[in-house]
């Protein structure tokens, strides 16, 4: 049983307007990041990490020197939950500290 | 210009046949791991990060929960250069470690 | 006001008889590790960050290259909590993965 | 046989000059941190231990949920070198990009 319910059209929606720097791609959201090296890259995706792993919902994401791509979805609820926006958020929080 | 030159098919083989957890996936190393966990996953990334910044050779690489896809190329030298297997051997190790 | 109280001495005696690898050093968990180099500390580390973010609780700890000193206690209850164990527990879980 | 040998105590002073934020404690480089929070601490701490990796040259550190405490000398020369200062200005690097 999924820890979540999916969101309906309407709420996601409604949530998409406050996350400026995401995009829904195929039921997903999606951003992509570029940082000064792969450092400054992998510091960040510490950062997303322990975020991740502290609201036990966890990204799909890649990671190409300065570069890093990010999904997130509820594989368990088949869809974008509340707690798919809240990571989302603490990715751009962290991105604010360090990308350019 | 680039800091090595691509190896040839010959020279290729020889070194992939002392990779037994690789294929050539398009002309690039490549090799699927799976972790007890996410916490795994990440941590053994970081060992891989830190690797791919001492040799100044970095994966491209993607994560989902316990699973950590690598591939391997010189960009720069448009092919698989010594590097790119120094840097195989060296996820090797550090799974070696810690997946199972 | 605390998430946990201390427990007595009798409770701390009862669980440090679970917990080999560590010793009682001024009223806190104390365990000292050494590892190959300083990636695997780090890596080490990484994993044990995890933990400790999942928890809430985290250690008070140093690295030098290949060796990591953990002190754990809470200093909001003013002694060794619960958590304080869990913690211990998931160190000792990130260790048998990695050091030697 | 040390990779370098230690700056005398004139060269010391000079490189001292552009570190503003830090001092000489015990013929060690000595700088204190602090974060918004362990999260934010420990991918500091991420970045920086990339920096070191890369340098062959690791600082003597220590974390406490949102602190970060780093030495930094030279084991085998004895006493500071430049490739000490050269860790330290890293660290300042990581540091602009999300201390505060």
């Amino acid at each position: 049983m999924p820890k979540e319910t999916a969101l309906d059209d309407a709420e996601v929606a409604a949530r998409m307007a406050e996350l400026s720097r995401w995009e829904l791609v195929d039921g997903r959201l999606h951003r992509e990041l570029r940082f000064a090296d792969f450092a400054e890259a992998f510091a960040f995706m510490t950062r997303v990490a322990l975020a991740a792993e502290k609201l036990d919902h966890h990204p799909d994401w890649s990671n190409s020197w300065n570069r890093v791509v990010i999904d997130i979805v509820s594989h368990a609820a088949g869809g974008l939950t509340p707690l798919c926006f809240e990571l989302a958020h603490r990715v751009d929080a962290a991105a604010d500290g360090a990308s350019r």
